[in-house]
């Protein structure tokens, strides 16, 4: 047997101390399979003082974190701090510049840094992992990088959010509003206290940025991510879709074309859908991650599991470590960063899709003919439209929700733009594509 | 860049074909990821003649392909003939017996000489690799021993056959029975002329045995696999299931205790269950196949994808020959031959369940009164039960079917031996249990 693989741990959270349980509890299988033992060196935290509940007295500790990188008796630091930059950025930059590998679970700082932290990796000859950055403790990365790697990768597309996926299902089960089941949500620890990141769309889009470039070969483009959140979604809309045979789903999608000169047009977006109930995704309920991908030999691969939470997420931390321990030499994106092409985003205008429209309406005569008007306008065929009304209030806006026939995304903004301030409105419509 | 990996191909059938196919239209994208380019040079097939649609002028040709082992200008050889012994398994002794290394899409030779052909592997550093041989593209052979190698494994179960569940699908959505679906499914090429291995779970207790020795850590025990089939499903049966909101699907199920001397009790079996349709493999239709695995920190994860086909399983067979380019060194079943652990297979016996008990009997006073009276005095408690009769045709048996509460498999044994030989019964009964 080789020498043990010897780590440093930084970040001490519910994902550092459930990576050091899962090492004592299945440290001698792990060595087995790796075929060396992995053995924490040293750790580091914000806090030295904090019960943990588990015994740091084995390890080394640095306060400075970055002095983790710098120890001799370390092969690998796993970075578990989170943040796109600051520490944890400055750790991974020196881990690899060392010629140590880096294991990292910080979907943001891969979504941000990840080339250059690749590149960095390639010129010291050590590796980049980042399984735990996706999908909790789906093997995704491993699925796509390596799974797939016989194919041309086409589309991805997946429930990328715990968080959403959780407050979705729980609005479709119980008939609640988005509010209230956010706050049960921060209560019970699906949701953070600053759910933002989640809610908005920003963290699935941090890692279908990730999913994109290493299924498709393309350079990383977390901007080029349009993104849209959950938190206009209403009870009314659930029950709506669900008379229609349809769930609610925040799905990030991405695709990618050949473009005229050669080049490669991106799509990427972390959107609401409207996901058919036959649908492999529909049934995809609570803190659950699933990813799709389709490949040009494979057909269509789906992956499911759980999406974040200590076990799962140390599961992806210790396999990126078994790996490392046995050798692997896979390039982070599955491609050399200088392979990785580059890609521009496509107008989305020009995709066919069905829509799901939403207004908030004064229940006055006219408004419908106002909007009927502008879709016709817009050339927006209509399939089905229903009109909930307060029979009796007629103060309270109501509400207009239809179904569009397949047509190209940019008719559905220009009906928008024709309704664009119209005193008919109580807010903004509310826009949702049907997946399919 | 490193030499170009050097393959030769055994068997020119769908498979083959479809790698040289694929090698050729991803070969460009492959060679970047693998860091090295993947040349076929030599190829062996019964027939040299056959007109495959594509041409072999560029590569070697070996009558014997025995001698495609013995090549000095080869690396690997894939091995794509099929059948557990003879000229595959020759083919496979002899290229790990060279120090070169096999990739094979043979389940039935992995599952009876799998251990014997990794030692060989190991006693000459060959690899030997066979993803296509589990669940056609589904990179679960990569997922169970690499993606979810932290984890101790507790549970493996899915759809293992994409004949059978095209059958039991077909079955569902169009109400016709067994031989009907079998003959249209041998017309559409989803079943064999001879489909014995599929129908009566042969193949999938295969691959079900793999996944075991992979998912556990223990010795594959292909003769501990309790095998059923699904031909004598009735198209009632389904239409029962249906009614009680199930599904039927052949599932192969693996579950691994430690046993009280410190060994190990491997349960494994094949046989069609009754699966609540709100379950994630439910909604698995056609030829489609579904792995779910449960690890210890994981929880539990699901790969779905093409369970055969040229494109999926030349999809496995390339990303392994990728895998070796890269210099991975994973161990065959994820753990050392000599670490794997004996195991005994399990009684059933003790196993919970409820079950899905069919009877063909006479129609004539008594019969219920007797089937009811050996359930009681087995011990066994029914929670529902439906007869079809039939009004005018007092001389054809009729269906009983029930649905019982949780109980031991043994009980459910017990009352149809007391049953055995009854002249009530036209045929054997029929089994299924619940999934749950």
């Amino acid at each position: 047997m080789a020498a043990n693989l010897r780590i440093a741990l930084a970040g001490l959270g519910t994902v550092g101390t459930g990576v050091i349980r899962l090492l004592a509890d299945n440290g001698a299988l792990i060595a087995s399979r790796a075929g060396r033992g992995i053995d924490i060196v040293a750790v580091s935290a914000r806090d030295r003082q904090r019960d943990r509940g588990i015994d740091l007295a084995p390890y080394a500790w640095e306060d400075d974190m970055t002095a983790l990188a710098a120890r001799d008796d370390v092969d690998v630091v796993v970075e578990l701090v989170g943040g796109s930059d600051g520490p944890a950025l400055a750790l991974a930059r020196s881990t690899l510049g060392a010629g140590k590998s880096l294991v990292t679970a910080n979907k943001a700082m891969i979504a941000h840094h990840g080339l250059e932290l690749a590149r960095l990796a390639e010129d010291h000859a050590a590796r980049l992992r980042y399984e735990a950055a996706v999908a909790g403790g789906i093997p995704i990365v491993k699925g796509l990088g390596e799974g797939a790697a016989a194919n041309r990768i086409e589309r991805i597309y997946g429930i990328l959010n715990g968080t959403c996926n959780y407050i979705l299902s729980e609005m479709e089960d119980t008939g609640r509003d988005f509010a209230e089941v956010l706050s049960e949500a921060q209560a019970l620890g699906y949701a953070e206290a600053d759910p933002t990141f989640d809610v908005e769309g920003v963290d699935a889009a941090h890692k279908l940025a990730i999913l994109a470039s290493l299924g498709f070969g393309t350079r990383l483009d977390f901007d080029g991510v349009e993104i849209d959140g959950i938190s206009r979604i209403r009870a009314a809309d659930i029950a709506q879709a669900g008379a229609l045979g349809y769930v609610i789903r925040l799905i990030g999608l991405a695709d990618c074309e050949l473009a005229g000169g050669g080049g490669r047009h991106l799509f990427q977006r972390v959107a609401p859908y409207l996901v058919p109930v036959s649908h492999p995704l529909a049934g995809v309920d609570g803190p659950t991650n699933a990813v799709v991908a389709e490949g040009n030999f494979v057909g269509r691969l789906l992956f499911e599991g759980a999406g974040a939470g200590d076990g799962p997420t140390a599961s992806a931390v210790v396999a990126d470590l078994v790996d490392i321990a046995r050798g692997s030499a896979a390039p982070a994106f599955s491609l050399p960063v200088e392979a990785l092409e580059a890609s521009a985003p496509v107008d989305p205008g020009h995709r066919r899709n069905r829509a799901y429209l939403r207004f908030m309406v004064a229940d006055r005569p006219g408004v419908l003919a106002e909007i009927t008007a502008a879709l016709r306008d817009a050339g927006v065929s209509i399939e089905s439209m229903i009109q909930l009304g307060h029979p009796d209030d007629e103060e309270n806006p109501v509400l207009v929700a239809m179904v569009t026939h397949e047509g190209p995304e940019s008719a559905v903004t220009k009906a928008l733009d024709l309704l664009a301030g119209s005193a008919s409105l109580a807010e903004e419509p509310l826009v949702m594509r049907l997946l399919g």
